[in-house]
């Protein structure tokens, strides 16, 4: 590690790098001693490299780790968190002092990384996916920023069975990330198991190789080795790198090493003693730093001017998807930072809309969900607005990594396409009837359901700007623009779309069953049935108050209908609200998607189904 | 094709093998433009693949090609069904007159495949799940009924991009399933783009055999290449086999053979007349059948003898995650169908108590989560009774994976462990907290939630049982037996475990929550307040008429409480059940995790983020 302008790295001696892997075996045995948990053996086996990775490959401010410029770290084996903070301590980015907080409830040194470490671009934990952020790490420095930044991602061995790992590195091959560096931890020890290879690490080799890599095979205990293989791997031009490191599980203490039964366990304060004897001694401890050294600031949304307004007349056929497609391009034109990821999927999604604007800041991530997400994660954690486009339902593959941005703190934000059965005839293998379930259960996620294309522009817009995992759930269909281009959309908020004195109920909806709900709304007037309607464009969060008015208004009767299953979604997020306001509630009835749909017609399905109008109609005079 | 007995391929003549493929292609025009939508060219490509492998290679009984010893073919590339639904129907499995019904709301030619189809053993149109389950359908036949059943799995070049595929094909290779073969139709054009690789079979050769398998380039139209690679295939032994088949999109008719723009979409009536010429001309369709010819069962779970009873004493000390394992050996001794698959946590889940007891009925399934579930339908479509393990948090690696096995009417079974923030110091990458929002959004799903030890074995047996996707949600901690051993715990259902007639709210609970609920019965009731403390075991379905009645004896007051996220999880269950059922709630309150947790000890953490004894007694009192 060296504060260097840009050139070749500056090496420390090999001498004083041994004496840092050294430091950090120790410093993620102490640690973990104190903590009474964690996993010190996968720290002792990957020590010798990162020692040679920070200490002899990386460049970085040691103040400002998460600039631009500097080289990145992910350590996408995250349950060796010790090692990592060691070594950001031995760098100078956090005060060897704090390293004995680690778990603490008070301390950012968490069990597994997180951003709220200085250095640390996006948590990890859940294994395989930080080759998808450093690609995306990789990807913004080479193809946005143009700078000379290099990125390092440690793996383990255990984890290459996941099958993000290689949708990332066939992803890095295609856009020939030559500044993405892979390195794998190759052990042997998995937590209950020896791993599918033992200590072949030829197949990682062939592995990579297959996917267009530079590959090689290493002894991860020899220092000249390891800085050989860094050397190496920086001058490749053209293609990311993989250095396979054949290594020991505990290495450096003997009564640990490549033994079963060590992982995720802490030694004993004697066996501690013992292991610290092993290595050669160390001085004792400085006393614990108890103010946390978090980052000072993790990454916000940029800021730009208002985009072109939405420019649709009144009635005319849009759908929602494709009026995402035109409000990405006019973001694009004003908001230099954002940039779009989608799966193959771009002439549906109308992601292509702004990539045939913007080809140079449109990524095809084809048919890899799983890595998009993390690339968009690598691209957020640098200061780009990310979108991530699929159909709605093809996003449940990314789920775990939908969850781990969230622990990441990270803006990206995602677009789910072909929701419900109003897609029709593809089938439930198309149809997104989860999404809102599982990104409502996204902590501090935004979730946004258009109903037109005037509000899907704006919506889009209002995700752009706005900080944390959203979501914008748009349709399959053309529908009616129904709003007037001027109109804004707060969030939280909702829009009254229907509204007089004598309402009898509320019905709230949102996508194709708004216009369902207009409808019904119609026909219940014929029959002298007032009915109050409500866009809930914004299902998460609720401004219950507000919400809760209306429906005290009509009553407390209240009808939700959602292109999607009954659980986790729209009708369970409006009634939970509404029954904790209290007193609010006196009548409820939920339309959803009960049973599993199959291929149809897209209004025969909604009949079918139980979300169409006649069924709101029958709903509402039922209360 | 052949309905005969074992043996070499009872091969057609090749150029009764080209007709077939010929009449395959026009089938799928047909049908195509007769639904007005689909995917003609992606069937096109691989007619002649088709064709080899069901009138050449495959032997299975026509009226039964479900059966244990029938070949099994799996379309990885589901939105080529209408080739499949040809295949079958020239193979005499549904009648050709049904072909023209695809898509059509009364038919079982759903617009991707389902098991409603005869043949079909798993839901596909999700891409990449396919290899998965092809390699749950080898494992099986190779390992556990030990037959010579061969399995013939189709994937599209596109997919190929997706993680899950190799985690597939690590998995086959390591267990050595040479009765798998997978064919990959690269016809180079994906929906919106070329593919990654275009035409170059080669990288998918390179990476099909650097995992392990015997690989192949073809021309996938040479009829006389394709057979002499299936023999090639079938002659194999110890590992599986792939051929790599160079293909055109659209093959066959000029003027879409290999064009951009044609993705998705069926030919007017005019070319479908033009294509049909060019193919050599077909006799008019026979009327359409519109009786269904859906298979006429689905796999239902197996019977088996009640298992050896729960044996605890009462308060003592047992993590259900633990409970779960010995249930499962327990099961294991009745039901000589179970099996288990874990992802390398075996000694978390304690899956490993099974795992030790029937070594041969336990797959390591190492970290590939996604993998895992698709073997596990594939299992459960050969009527094993599959049960798949892994942390609460890493089964939403596999939530798509879930999705379709609820497509595909699957039983399979899975158990997520270390829910919650309970687990303490390992912090949130490894805390599921969105696990019962996910699972509840599965159509026809049962989440089940175990407070002891008792409940947590009973509830085991109750998944093994029933039909559809069985969730188990365990918990890390070590929690008091609180049931005795003979307790019974229907499904639906729930336990009221505190109760007086002077209840002044009903506290519902579930898991470590349950225990925290009763310490707050105990706080309260020194206080005296008193309440009514129900464990809602059975998160899904909820008899909302039953738990209505108590909360109505409790004025209406409800709390709820759970180690979750507040979104779709056992909160909004139940104030979403008992809202609808009209005139039962007064006021309600739910405590959940609320914002994202940190690393910490397990009752800190119980405490800061609001599910603790004391949070519960407050709750009561702010009622």
């Amino acid at each position: 590690m060296a504060a260097s302008p840009k050139g070749a790295p500056m090496s420390a001696s090999i001498e004083l790098i041994r004496e840092k892997a050294r430091l950090l075996r120790i410093h993620s045995l102490r640690a973990t001693t104190q903590a009474g948990s964690g996993h010190p053996t996968s720290c002792l086996s990957a020590a010798d490299l990162v020692a040679g990775i920070f200490f002899h490959a990386m460049r970085f401010e040691k103040m400002r780790p998460n600039s631009a410029t500097s080289d990145r770290f992910v350590l996408s084996k995250g349950h060796a968190a010790p090692l990592l903070y060691a070594a950001l301590a031995e760098a100078g980015a956090i005060p060897v002092a704090r390293l004995l907080t680690l778990r603490d409830l008070s301390s950012e040194l968490e069990g597994h990384p997180t951003p709220l470490v200085p250095g640390v671009d996006a948590a990890t934990g859940s294994l395989g996916q930080g080759l998808s952020v450093g690609a995306g790490l990789a990807i913004g420095a080479a193809k946005l920023e143009k700078n000379s930044a290099r990125v390092y991602v440690l793996l383990g061995d255990g984890e290459m069975a996941e099958g993000n790992v290689w949708e990332a590195a066939a992803f890095a091959a295609h856009y020939g990330l030559d500044n993405l560096t892979a390195i794998v931890d190759v052990n042997a020890l998995g937590q209950s198991d020896r791993t599918m290879y033992r200590h072949d690490a030829d197949v990682y080799r062939r592995k990579f190789e297959a996917q267009g890599w530079q590959a090689e095979v290493i002894d991860g205990h020899s220092m000249e080795a390891i800085l050989a293989a860094l050397n190496r791997a920086i001058a490749t031009k053209g293609k990311p790198q993989a250095i396979l490191a054949r290594t020991e599980k505990g290495h450096g203490v003997s009564f640990i090493a490549d033994k079963d039964g060590w992982h995720g366990k802490a030694l004993s304060r004697d066996d501690l003693a013992r292991a610290i004897a092993e290595l050669g001694g160390a001085e004792e401890p400085p006393a614990i730093e108890r103010r946390s050294s978090a980052r000072p600031a993790l990454p916000q949304p940029a800021e730009f001017p208002a985009p072109e307004p939405p420019a649709y007349k009144p009635g005319q056929q849009v759908a929602t998807r494709e009026a995402y497609g035109t409000a990405l391009k006019k973001l694009g034109a004003v908001n230099p930072t954002l940039v779009a990821v989608d799966g193959d999927v771009q002439n549906s999604t109308f992601s292509e809309i702004f990539g045939k604007a913007y080809p140079e800041r449109f990524f095809q991530g084809y048919i890899a969900e799983q890595n998009m997400v993390g690339v968009a994660v690598g691209l957020a954690a640098r200061g780009h607005t990310a979108f991530v486009a699929s159909f709605a339902c093809f996003l449940t593959r990314a789920y775990d990594q939908i969850r781990m941005a969230a622990v990441s703190r990270s803006n990206i934000n995602l677009c789910g396409s072909h929701c419900g059965v109003s897609i029709g005839e593809d089938g439930p293998s198309q149809m997104g009837l989860e999404d809102l379930a599982m990104f409502r259960a996204i902590p501090g996620a935004t979730v946004l359901y258009p109903s037109d294309a005037v509000a899907a522009e704006r919506l889009t817009e209002a995700a752009a700007r706005r900080a944390g995992i959203c979501y914008v759930r748009t349709s399959r269909p053309k529908t009616p623009v129904i709003y007037p281009n001027e109109e804004t959309f707060p969030v939280p908020g909702f829009k009254v779309v229907r509204e007089s004195p004598h309402d009898r109920a509320t019905v709230i909806a949102a996508g194709v069953t708004l216009h369902e709900a207009l409808k019904a709304h119609q026909e219940l007037k014929t029959q002298g049935i007032s009915v109050r309607v409500i866009d809930l464009y914004c299902v998460k969060p609720i401004d219950a108050t507000a919400l809760g008015a209306h429906v005290r208004a009509t009553a407390g009767r209240v009808v939700t209908v959602e292109d999607h299953y009954p659980e986790g979604g729209l009708g369970e997020a409006v009634i939970g609200a509404l029954a904790e306001a209290g007193g609010v509630l006196s009548a409820a009835k939920r339309l959803a998607v009960t049973g599993l749909p199959r291929s149809g017609k897209p209004d025969e399905l909604l009949d079918v189904f139980g979300i169409s109008a006649p069924h709101i109609v029958a709903a509402v005079k039922q209360l």
